[in-house]
């Protein structure tokens, strides 16, 4: 899926809500521990309730590897499931992968042919290497972290660089040089609207995955606010605020609304950017 | 393991020697990939052709990812060999993960608990969050990324901040603060001597991962000479250099050659530091 095409299935849907599948065995309903493969059958129960307010998914690989290959296994069959009866919803792997570029291009592999994700979070720590290889693919995207939204973001995405910008800043600037709009996210959190708004300013096209609203603490509106752009530029995740609403039997149900919640609000932002 | 207990098996066996089992299905010998389990019977042939020269087997998660959750079956198989055959030998898994705290943990649960890894390498770029976890574990080790060996390390983790130390300094400096000597190592990369000289002097006591020797370029005598504390204080990682020594039925027995070639130099250079 490229630029466009995402832009076209946000105004279709009118929701830029991505979904965050953070799908731990100790949090889901009692009556789906006993199933063969639980985190698939809760995923596949919530994916089913809320497809129609979301344009994007994203599992976090360290809740599947907390159940070891057999939890690897259950991501694949989420994945697979998506893609096989929403192809036009965007799966994006929370792996924060980042490693040398002979491994990383291990790594491209791992997720774009042998699971058919659309889009991986990565780790710029180690520069150029380990993210160019995720931007060969066509249709796929390499997520880069820029400022994340937890407390410890300050002890080095936001330090200065002699320069005089934060390190997020050089990051961002350095890497929108290694691929373009159609292969190339930022990760931007929402628990710091005044910083993305500051991040558009330099960075004006580009897709934003901006984690944090709901349990996090940002809110739908701020986020458009500071950081909506032409094309939407935005897909906001919510994850415990959605697959959690409910513990009980009624989880899913209780999901499809959180979700519907937000992509109302995602709607009306919509509306009033005139998008 | 804690500190003391990894150089006294440094000691007993003369070596300071990981061997990296990046284990690529495409290069394994031919007459292995009909197995079962092909990525298992090569490296269960190549820790016992090398246990007695190596303290420490590094399994690189990239290239078991790169097939699906067999792979992970395959790399938890490895894991499990190893510790029930050698239990005085160290297994960090190469993983470079890093997240917030609320994943971090599902992370650290994955790798010490789900898997029994002694150690994991971390990714720092979101701060202490993403590595804390991974401390709490009595025995295990958190390995941060420091100074890597690619090229592209010069992207970031070389910039300079504005207090004039560049980001790797700043990255080991604050890490150094949150954890112990029996629970922190730091990667630096062997291709840089000169580079691993000045960090030993602000970073006196902990042990380093050193990868890069071999393939990547740099010297067992280079990086002693430059890295050495008095409890060696190195891990020095070779990968290709030994487990493709040879692509043919003799892979194992060229595998020990090179690792033994390898220890006899550290076995050198703990002498001449009088260790």
């Amino acid at each position: 899926m490229n630029y466009k095409q995402l832009f076209e299935n946000i105004k279709a849907k009118r929701s830029f809500l991505c979904v965050g599948l953070d799908t731990d065995i100790t949090l889901i309903p009692e009556h789906l521990k006993s199933e063969k493969y639980p985190l698939f059958a809760f995923n596949k129960a919530i994916v089913d309730a809320t497809a129609r307010y979301a344009v994007a998914y994203k599992p976090n690989l360290a809740f599947y590897e907390a159940s070891g290959s057999k939890g690897v296994l259950e991501f694949e069959m989420t994945v697979e499931y998506i893609k096989k009866n929403y192809p036009d919803v965007l799966v994006i792997a929370d792996a924060k992968r980042g490693d040398i570029g002979n491994t990383a291009s291990r790594y491209a592999r791992a997720f774009f042919e042998t699971i058919n994700c659309d889009a991986v979070t990565l780790a710029p720590y180690m520069g150029a290497d380990s993210v160019k290889p995720f931007m060969e693919y066509e249709g796929k995207w390499a997520v880069v972290l820029a400022l994340t939204s937890n407390k410890s973001a300050d002890d080095f995405e936001q330090l200065q660089i002699a320069d005089q910008n934060p390190l997020y800043r050089t990051v961002i600037e350095t890497s929108m040089e290694w691929g373009t709009l159609d292969n190339t996210m930022y990760v931007v959190g929402a628990t710091r609207p005044e910083k993305l708004r500051e991040i558009r300013e330099f960075c004006p096209s580009h897709f934003f995955l901006v984690p944090g609203v709901g349990a996090q603490g940002g809110t739908v509106e701020e986020v458009s606010e500071a950081g909506m752009n032409s094309h939407c530029g935005l897909l906001v995740n919510s994850s415990r605020g959605i697959i959690y609403a409910s513990k009980g039997e009624d989880f899913a149900e209780k999901a499809a609304e959180a979700a519907k919640s937000l992509a109302q609000k995602m709607s009306a932002a919509l509306k009033s950017k005139g998008l």
